[in-house]
């Protein structure tokens, strides 16, 4: 196959593994946990309200979330929590941060077919040391020739690791999940990019979806449909 | 100058700002909040032994360290601790999060002074959020053409950061303070290191010097003195 990009990069939480499903998950024992003191729609609102005033602070991933979850447990109970409630909380991060990595249906060979023909690479936000640690669970550190872990994806930031890597805009496509920050961004500097909606998206994340007629920009339902589309592109 | 060494590259906590005296006074009052629960030895016990064993999920820095106040707290109290006390010890979280960034002496004279000569770089092991953040705060950020935040500092990753930044190791200088992270790494892969020590150092990176004959070797008692000791290398 003639590619006709030079890098193709993935972001990695909700586009090759599961994430979402796992805070989700989490954040509905943490429910069932103060259901006692407040109910849940209360608990759902106080605890993303903590994280978005957290954010600056405190930055992504599981243990911002897991200290987020905690004084939200302490403002909504009137600091009445218990002590062994606050150590189920550390628990259900400690449950997370080991949780396995559980690729999106179709990844494996997905990624195995490409890497083929293109290099590879993650571009990943969020904990360093957490992202780190699911990319080498998750059996496919070997494709990619780069792991970008960033604190945040802006066009500043796609900007900055195109020059760092010598790469062509135009030769770049990005892959994920996040429209936010994995396709608008990419596309403001210049680079094509295809947006794979996952099942759930963090409210943090949502924003409007670019025009589908857009120059550079595709969407797909899953992973398993971008070889066809590569090929497409080129045949095009 | 004639330059000896391409790239000199930079810890950047205690090497380059305070950092441990941070995490020590934040230990202060985290004992004072639990003397009356328990006494302070047992409580420096407690903490370190939980850090330990948090480290390979947590990881380094200030989320880590409060995440693993909060466990020591819960299990030295039998779950007695109160929220409030819970409450105050995130305060400490957001406090160290949020404390100025103060220059060790001499700093800001001597990377302004070796920026007109050399290429700076930061290699500094911790949260990426908290490192970015204090890079930004220190107003040193545009002296170094390179910032590279790793979740260890081994053999293995100075191999790669060496590689991916197409440095020869014999031209290679790192300066920091930390023994176990930022010199007996960099001589194992035949690097050139400058340690400085900081007037404390966390227990989990203390190890023994290597001999001060061994070549590539250097101890300053401060940076000021890192000048003179470039000239002196260049001399002979």
């Amino acid at each position: 196959m003639q590619a006709m990009f030079d890098v193709i990069a993935f972001d990695a939480d909700d586009t090759l593994w599961h994430n979402e499903t796992l805070y989700s998950m989490t954040q509905d024992r943490f429910k069932q946990l103060l259901s006692r003191y407040r109910d849940t729609d209360r608990i759902d609102h106080e605890l993303y309200e903590t994280e978005m005033r957290n954010l600056q602070h405190y930055g992504y991933g599981i243990k911002a979330f897991t200290l987020s979850m905690i004084e939200t447990a302490i403002e909504l109970t009137d600091a009445q929590i218990q002590g062994r409630e606050i150590r189920e909380i550390i628990g259900f991060a400690r449950e997370m941060l080991k949780a396995p990595v559980r690729l999106l249906e179709g990844v494996q060979e997905v990624i195995h077919t490409l890497s083929a023909s293109h290099q590879l690479m993650i571009i990943t936000k969020g904990d360093l040391f957490d992202q780190e640690s699911k990319i080498a669970r998750s059996g496919l550190a070997d494709y990619f020739s780069q792991v970008e872990i960033v604190s945040h994806k802006t066009e500043d930031t796609y900007k900055a690791l195109l020059a760092q890597h010598h790469m062509r805009p135009d030769r770049f496509l990005m892959v994920g999940n996040s429209l936010k920050s994995d396709i608008l961004p990419v596309l403001a500097v210049g680079g094509q990019a295809v947006y794979i909606p996952y099942h759930l998206t963090w409210a943090h994340e949502v924003v409007t979806a670019p025009h589908e007629n857009r120059p550079g920009y595709f969407e797909l339902e899953h992973i398993g449909q971008l070889p066809a589309l590569l090929e497409k592109l080129i045949r095009n």
